[in-house]
């Protein structure tokens, strides 16, 4: 019985162990596709050259759902498809003008960007004081006494000394999404926001904005970190200082878009499905690179290795690429909309990811899961860990697929390392050439090994 | 008795939670600094812009050596010197030529850069046929008959398929180092290498061969990693190819350069030495940002956030930017020298550590040192790891610290990440614009905590 028993014990530590080296040799194929004949910087390169700036319900934006299709279609998946759905379609119009009007030093011309989803000043423009806030609070204090008829200047900076940048702007970004509605309502004719940037910077971070219900809509825009500082400064030197701004944006009727949906067939349990994903809209400014054209040809070179290495997966894997994350995210809604309304048939989403930090260098997976499942994912760390994934500390997947959790669908989010991201955010300066040709490909290789695991283990 | 037992247990078990809080404290403080108030970045530009290209023996060297004095001195660091090396002086002369002579397509100009420490063609330059090898068993197996008044093609690319790219550089470059003295062997009348770069790009990486003892000098040469792959692509169409190279390099007499050192003096144990360094010569393309332009702001910080967060280091810290890393280690190797002379005092270095992976976002840290000093420091990671700094498995120190290792000196090498570093690395690329203002502040401060923990808990 002893013999027996360490007999099945040696057996099973063998099998355990070659199952384990099993599952390292096919992640190692996957990290050698990814890095000796990937594809996903030269596809970020067409995407970004050919659909630059892919704002919902722009031009781009549907130029960028074709390069999709196309572009999975020729990869030869085993389905290529277009999913409807209704997006916001705002457009920014004729550049804005910011200038500061000064005793001292005379007009000083300042770097803005309407905010997403503002109205705008109209040709005529504003010119009004200027009130500086640090946040909400500081509003409330100075109340309408103190904003009304005035621009208020919200000029909370992100915290530099949080190690994490995402949690920076977690801090900072309330600034923007609900400021101008905030100013409204004590009466301010219209809010500057300090950019979302990590850095003194020329530039501004453009951004959603939303408009509170019953309250006033007013026109909301950014301002470089650097002309944020100088307004301050300004401030200091003069308290009754006048900004003159104005935009051109407008709210037109909704467009009709598309998610964008290529799959692969599994080859035992067709009906699961595993989601890999990024979103395909950008805003207008810059190219849409790393946010998140990045995530996008990542989700497909997910793929195109799993078919380049010949492996066949059990599961259905879904590369989808969502439209409008950014000022309304129609797609990731209506795609869980349709994952609803076929619960009653024998489909069910066993997993979905997203990358849409940017394609920097790897650090690990953010989870939102059951406990058993995310203690599952993190007893595959050892496979992980040699390529850079070590931190799966985080919660959360995705703005897109975030949807689909009230479905119960285990979500994963891609993490790369977070420095850098801040200093092209929806700016001009998220283009091609910021985006390392190596990261990429490690971003793409991690996505693929953890959605492997995933296919072959299960959850 | 078991009460007091008890009661011991308590009285040790809190004592060292609140060291632990209080490193913490400290830790944070670094990190606080380094982000708001950081000054590494403005040194960087200062230096890259003042002093960039500051090859060994160069003007731009020496205005380097002087900005770094000052610099310490305006910080007010205790005290501040030079050390005098002498170096090897050498120089690029007139920009290269190189042209592929082809009979389908014509001459075809392609980039390349001379070697370090290569003897030049002369204004005659050097038209020969040419033969490509992927490595130094190829070219045994050519023989003097296949190689002989041949120019010799060394073409192996990095291995895109190791995760760590210093591990794809280390087994390429030898061809670099090695390549143009194994090509002379047999009669080859000059060599040109593939770039050590881990990408496709048009511009060549430099860096320093080494000539072998009783054999000829040819001139060496590395060319573009594009213009290696058509280079490549040509001699496939046409086997019997010339190319022509011209170089105007020369190796000029030794000449006088510096160490330059400053320090904090330690409070409690000054005679016992930390020291955290880099180097301060660089390559003559490009300005030196990442290689190692970095390291030697990082270097000065760690001193400056000490000063500026009111620290009072037991032991002495002491910065070094040493001269020559790139071609010749002279400045590393009269440092230990000066060090083995002053064996006989009370002196004593406790611990040298080095930044020369470029201004990277962190990893973790090197180490050679005994086992026990190893786990020590690894004993420290809970503190360190909610900065980034997870990595702690990889050996070495750093090129200049190397000669401190036979005088027992424990070497700590800063680990940034490395995906970037070989796009930049002896080239015209390597500029102050391409390194990320938080990714190098962050640098700094991690060495600053693991030198604050070294000189608060010893090793």
């Amino acid at each position: 019985m002893k013999k027996i028993y360490f007999l099945l014990l040696v057996f099973t530590y063998t099998f355990a162990a070659h199952a384990q080296s099993a599952d390292e040799a096919t992640i190692k194929k996957i990290y050698d596709e990814a890095l000796s004949r990937g594809q996903s910087y030269e596809m970020l390169r067409e995407l970004t050259t050919k659909a630059p700036a892919r704002l919902s319900g722009s031009p781009n934006a549907a130029a960028a759902v074709e390069w999709s299709r196309h572009t999975m279609k020729e990869l030869g998946f085993d389905s290529v498809w277009l999913q409807p759905v209704m997006v916001p379609h705002w457009i920014r119009g004729k550049k804005e003008v910011a200038k500061i009007l000064t005793k001292k030093r005379g007009v000083v011309d300042v770097n803005i960007l309407a905010l997403g989803g503002s109205i705008g000043t109209g040709g005529q423009g504003i010119a009004a004081s200027i009130v500086e806030v640090k946040d909400f609070e500081e509003l409330k204090t100075l109340g309408e006494k103190g904003v009304k008829g005035k621009i208020v200047f919200f000029n909370r900076p992100m915290d530099p000394t949080l190690i994490q940048t995402f949690a920076a702007y977690g801090g900072a970004v309330n600034q923007r999404g609900a400021g101008p509605s905030e100013a409204a309502k004590y009466g301010a004719v219209a809010a500057i926001v300090r950019s979302m940037g990590s850095n003194p910077e020329d530039y501004a971070h453009t951004g959603g904005l939303r408009y509170a219900p019953n309250v006033g809509k007013i026109p909301g825009v950014a301002i470089s970190t650097n002309h944020a500082d100088l307004l301050s400064q300004l401030l200091k030197e003069e308290k009754d200082l006048q900004v003159y701004i104005e935009t051109n944006c407008e709210i037109l009727p909704d467009a009709p878009s598309f998610n964008v949906i290529g799959e692969l067939r599994g080859t035992e349990s067709p009906n699961e499905i595993i989601v890999v994903s990024g979103h395909l809209d950008s805003w207008d400014v810059g190219e849409g690179a790393h946010d998140d054209g990045s995530g996008c040809v990542q989700a497909i070179e997910v793929l195109r290795i799993f078919k380049a290495m010949n492996y066949k997966p059990k599961k259905t894997i879904r590369a989808v690429m969502y439209m409008n994350e950014e000022n309304g995210l129609r797609g990731g809604i209506e795609y869980a909309k349709q994952v609803e309304l076929r619960k009653n048939t024998k489909e069910k989403h066993v997993a979905a990811m997203e990358s849409d930090r940017g394609g920097f260098t790897p650090r690990g997976f953010t989870m939102s899961a059951t406990e058993e499942i995310e203690n599952k994912v993190k007893s595959w760390k050892p496979l992980l860990e040699p390529y850079g994934l070590t931190d799966f500390n985080g919660k959360g997947g995705g703005a897109d697929i975030g949807p689909l959790a009230p479905l119960g669908v285990p979500l994963f989010g891609y993490l790369p390392d977070s420095q850098r991201y801040f200093d092209y955010h929806h700016t001009q300066e998220d283009t091609f050439d910021k985006v390392s040709k190596r990261e990429l490909e490690l971003g793409a290789a991690a996505m693929a090994a953890l959605t492997f695991l995933i296919d072959a283990k299960g959850l």
